[in-house]
């Protein structure tokens, strides 16, 4: 099979004009089949703010009202998404921008009202696989906004780790998938304050002891289970690493 | 030659619920190979309006300031864009937004500065109609917002007439093109006032006396002259009818 990389890299890093840059540096080089999938949080909470929407967190979640949801959509589908596949054409990738309504690459349920109702928030039901390899096979990376449609009209906002994860497996039939997770460290790191601390590989039997010792905390916990939960669908590799470099960092195996 | 339906429906339309449903009907009922243009510049103005970011218009068109383009990016390809390709998968129609950067697939310069300094502002330079046959002959409607790009990663705002004209002019030599301009009425109207005296067909050579008797004024000179345009660059037909029907209206010819 043909090697397909997913890189997912998050607001934090498309957000700032030097990180971006040496990202889509390093993203361009990447050879072969590829697919981006970019958050683009900060920027909505911004917009957010500037028209005088309130933004509600709960658990790292954004609650999704409908005044939300617009702003979500003019974000990551508009600003965010255009905007990287303009500089993508600059390097010269032959880029396109989809969201899970495009190609109805992606589709969702709005997730069930529980202790918290999130929304208008989609949890990924289908990735039609067929939609992407239209793309890949014509020699075009697609560029993914993490939104995504429930099939009936309604766009819903979907956080951008679980669409990487999401495409990565729906493609992992027809392509040898390496999920790159892409953030401000070069990987996992056994001591925060040492970014020459990567653990080059961690594994699931582990996970137990590094959460007790605090090397897995606040953030990475969920990327490490979205990583495992890639590989149970059939991912080839996953690795979390630094957005300047995309190569090293920390080799995640079940 | 196959038939290609190139149908442009200004932001009057999309942004009116009602309207929008039934253009979106008879748009899904057009049969074979198409494509949707988009506007939204009420919508722009609007978010505008509520960004506090002043909207300037000259000779009809938007000055787009960073901060105007900024808004135009965020509605016409995310908010307006997204929304019509979810409301198109509703209906069974497997659509997919683009702007003038996806696939690289409308190229512009920024127009220079003469009297009036439209900032960023694209004409457009050229069509790869290779991108939208990619799409079309995998039976996807490309919904094209009214973005275009430079190709060194800018951005650039366009009349979304001028995108549907050159979309159509581009695709000349592939499809038997049939270029729609949609708006409120059923055609031009010999009597403004009477919306059953559509002229059913319309020449070059009676744009003088219409003009000089009232029946082409305002906004439908400018449509006109774009019709006359893509014939010229060969399209096999411009209609100007109604966004309800699709259908009847007036002719345009050469």
């Amino acid at each position: 099979m043909e090697t397909l990389h997913v890189v997912k890299v998050g607001g934090a890093v498309v957000e700032e004009p030097g990180k971006l840059e040496a990202f889509l540096g390093s993203f361009a080089a990447l050879p072969g089949r590829k697919v981006l999938v970019h958050g683009g949080g900060r920027s909505a909470t911004a917009l957010a703010a500037r028209l005088g929407i309130e933004t509600k967190m709960a658990g790292g979640r954004r609650i999704t009202d409908a005044a939300t949801l617009e702003t979500v959509v003019m974000v990551y589908g508009g600003q965010v998404n255009k905007s990287l596949v303009a500089r993508l054409q600059a390097l010269g990738i032959p880029a396109t921008g989809v969201c899970g309504a495009d190609f109805d690459c992606i589709r969702s349920v709005r997730r069930p009202v529980g202790e918290i109702d999130y929304g208008f928030v989609g949890d990924i039901v289908s990735v039609r696989a067929e939609a992407f390899s239209l793309l890949l096979e014509a020699g075009i990376v697609p560029v993914v906004a993490p939104l995504t449609h429930d099939g009936a009209g309604q766009l819903l906002n979907t956080n951008a780790d679980a669409v990487a994860s999401a495409v990565a497996a729906g493609l992992s039939d027809r392509y040898a998938v390496s999920l790159k997770l892409c953030f401000e460290k070069p990987g996992v790191l056994a001591d925060p304050a040492d970014d020459a601390s990567v653990l080059p590989s961690l594994s699931a039997a582990e996970i137990p002891s590094l959460t007790a010792s605090g090397v897995l905390s606040d953030g990475m916990l969920p990327k490490v289970k979205g990583a495992l939960d890639a590989l149970e669908a059939g991912v080839a590799e996953v690795v979390i690493t630094s957005y300047s470099a995309l190569s090293g960092g920390t080799r995640v195996s079940l």
